[in-house]
C-alpha cells in the first residue's frame, strides 16, 4: 500500500480518494488557499460540501499550510487543480519533490509556448520544477468521461491514464484500479493530453446549438429541435480531434475511444462548457458571456484561445490544411475574433462534396 | 426540374419532401399499405398527421393503389419504408424500374447472407428486381443524423449519400441540396450502411444505461447519475463501428464522422432505440421488452440479431478478433441469449490495459 497525497480539494481530486482509500492506501488531502472552508469541513466532521458526502474513512484532510506535513513519505501526488493552478502547483511542490515520486495530474488545458507550438500541461507543471528534477521525476495525467460526482459515488467508470515511462503509468493504474474505477494505460501523454483539452474546446461548438435555437425561436409547433445541428457538430469534433492528434502524431484512435468521442459525448450532457456555447450561441459576445458566467472556470473556451495561435503555426509546419479544422477555426472566429456564431456545416468534412 | 416519386408516407420518407420542394422538384408522395390514413389527410388538407405539419405546396399525394401514376416519368424513386419493407418495396418497384432510374433509399437496416456475411439493404432491395435490371439501376442510400421533423422544419441537418456508381451519387445529392439540407456523397455504399446500421445498434447499448441506474435506485443522494458508463460505452461503440468498417473494407473514417459518432450521437438523445435499451437495462428479457414496445419498429434490435450471425463468420474468416467487439457480443448475448444486462468495462478498448 502506498502513501498518496492529493493536492486541490475540488471536485474531482477529492473523488479520487474514494478508489484510492478502497485500495487501503494512506490518503492525504490538502487544500489549495481556494479550498480553506472545504478543509475545514473535512477536517471538523468528514463532510465534503461540494462533492456533498462524507469522504471516506481514513483520508486526512491538511490545510495548504500543512502541505509539507502532508507530503511527508508521499509515494505517489495527485495534482488536482486546475488549468489556472498549474504552474502554482508546479511551484508549490518544487520544494518536496523527490526523482522517485510519481505525479498524477487530473487537470484538463494546453497552453502554448513562445513560438505557438501546443504545450500540455503536464509539462507546464515540469517547467516549474527545479532543473535536475525537471528530466526525471515522471509526470502523468489522467483522461477519459469521469464526472467527479459519480465516483465518488463508486459508479462505473473508465478512464485512461498516460505517461510518457511506461512502467510508472502501471505503477499509478495498479494503485487507482477498483472494480467500478477502469483504468487503462497509455505511453502517449501527449496524445491523451490533446484529446482532454479539445474535447472541451469543442463542447463550446456543440453548447453553441443551444443559443442558436433559442434564438430561432426555440422549439416550433411540430417539436422540432436542433439536434441535427448539434450531431453534425459532434461528428465534426470528433473528425477534427482525430486530425489534430495525427498532426501530433499522436494516437488517432483516441480520438473516436474514451478520451475523444466517450469523454465529449458525457461533456455535452450539459455543464458549464456547454452553458458557454449557449451564451454564444445567442449572440453574446466572449467577453459578455465571461461576464454572466463570473467565477466559473471556463478551460473548453481558455483552449480555443490558446489554439488561436497553435492552429496557424501547425498550418505554417504543414500538419494540417487550412480546410482540416473549420469547426475549431469558427471556434477561434466566435471567441477571439467576435464574429457572429454562425457554423457553417458546409465547410465540414472537407468541404461540401465527396468524402 | 426531375420528377421524384417517394413510395412510403413515413416521417423520414416525407420529411425529404421540403428539399426536394424547395429546389423545385416535381414531387409525388405514395402511402404504403400502412400509411393509407396519412394519405387520406395529405389528399383532403395538405396535413401530415405524424410529422404535424402542412406539406410543403406541389407535394402531389397517392394512395399504394395508385402506384403506377405515381411512378410515370419519375427520374428518382425515394425508398422510405423501413428495414421491414424493403423486400416488399422492391418486389413492389421491380414492373415499374428502368435502368436510368435513381433509387434512394432511407431505410436503416442490415442483413445476413444464408453463408452469415453482412447484405446491406439496397443489395436486399437489388435482389426483389428482375435479374437484368439488378446490375444496371443505381440505388443509392441516405446515412447521418436526421430527425425528420427537424428536416421538415427546415433546420440545418447534414446528412452523406453514398453509392457505388460515383456519377449517381453526385446527381441525387445536387437534386437534394439545400440551404438547409447539406449533403456529402460518397461511393462507399457499404461502409455508409454499414455505419447507418451499426449506429442503431449500439444505441441499445448506450440505453442500457438508463435501466442499469434505475434498477440501482436512480440518482443518488448526492445527485450521481451514470454518465461515466454511458460514455464508457459511447467511446466503445465508436472504437467498435470502426474496427467493422475495416473489416468490410470501408472507409474507417465515416466512424467518427457524420453517419458513426454524429448519428450515434443523435440517436443517443432519445426515442425508441434507448427505450428498447432501458428495458433490458432493467432487466426485462427481449422477449418482453418487445412486448412492452409492442407496434414500435425496433430496427437497432434486429441489427443486434444479424450481428450474432455476422460476427462469428467475421471472427472466422479472420476480419475480426474475438476481443475486438466485447460491446456488439455483450449486446448478442443479452437480446439474443437471454444474459444479464450487465456490460463489463474491463473487456473494452482491448480489455483492462494499454491502450
Amino acid at each position: 500500500m502506498a502513501t498518496v497525497t492529493i493536492v486541490g480539494a475540488g471536485l474531482m481530486g477529492t473523488a479520487t480518494a474514494w478508489p484510492l482509500c478502497d485500495n487501503g492506501h494512506d490518503v492525504r488531502l490538502v487544500g489549495t488557499h481556494l479550498d480553506a472552508e472545504i478543509i475545514r469541513s473535512c477536517k471538523d466532521g468528514g463532510f465534503h460540501p461540494r462533492l456533498k458526502r462524507q469522504l471516506p474513512d481514513g483520508v486526512r484532510p491538511y490545510f495548504r499550510e500543512e502541505i509539507a506535513q502532508a507530503l511527508e513519505g508521499a509515494e505517489i501526488i495527485l495534482s488536482g487543480v486546475n488549468s489556472y493552478g498549474v504552474r502554482w502547483i508546479g511551484r508549490t511542490l518544487a520544494p518536496h519533490v523527490r526523482p522517485e515520486h510519481l505525479i498524477i495530474a487530473i487537470t484538463k488545458g494546453l497552453e502554448a509556448t513562445a513560438e505557438g507550438d501546443p504545450m500540455i500541461l503536464p509539462d507546464v507543471l515540469a517547467s516549474e520544477l527545479p532543473a535536475p528534477l525537471r528530466e526525471r521525476v515522471r509526470i502523468a495525467a489522467v483522461g477519459g468521461p469521469c464526472i467527479a460526482g459519480e465516483l465518488a459515488g463508486r459508479r462505473q467508470s473508465g478512464v485512461l491514464f498516460g505517461c510518457r515511462d511506461g512502467e510508472a503509468v502501471e505503477r499509478l493504474a495498479a494503485a487507482f484500479r477498483t472494480s467500478y474505477y477502469h483504468v487503462w494505460t497509455t505511453t502517449d501523454l501527449v496524445g491523451l493530453e490533446l484529446c482532454a483539452a479539445m474535447k472541451n474546446a469543442y463542447t463550446v461548438g456543440v453548447g453553441l446549438v443551444q443559443g442558436i435555437l433559442e434564438k430561432a425561436g426555440g422549439v416550433d409547433a411540430a417539436d422540432a429541435r436542433m439536434y441535427n445541428l448539434a450531431a453534425a457538430i459532434f461528428g465534426q469534433a470528433c473528425t477534427e480531434i482525430e486530425r489534430l492528434l495525427r498532426a501530433a502524431g499522436g494516437t488517432s484512435s483516441l480520438a473516436y475511444g474514451l478520451p475523444g468521442a466517450g469523454d465529449l459525448y458525457v461533456t455535452c450532457q450539459g455543464g458549464r462548457t456547454v452553458k458557454m456555447g449557449r451564451l454564444l450561441g445567442l449572440g453574446h459576445s466572449y467577453e459578455e458571456a465571461c461576464r454572466i458566467m463570473a467565477g466559473e472556470t471556463l478551460e473548453g473556451a481558455a483552449i480555443i484561445h490558446v489554439m488561436a495561435t497553435v492552429v496557424p503555426r501547425l498550418i505554417a509546419r504543414g500538419l494540417v490544411r487550412e480546410e482540416d479544422l473549420p469547426l475549431l477555426r469558427t471556434l477561434i472566429d466566435i471567441l477571439v475574433l467576435g464574429r457572429p456564431a454562425t457554423p457553417d456545416l458546409d465547410t465540414f468534412f472537407g468541404g461540401r462534396g465527396r468524402l
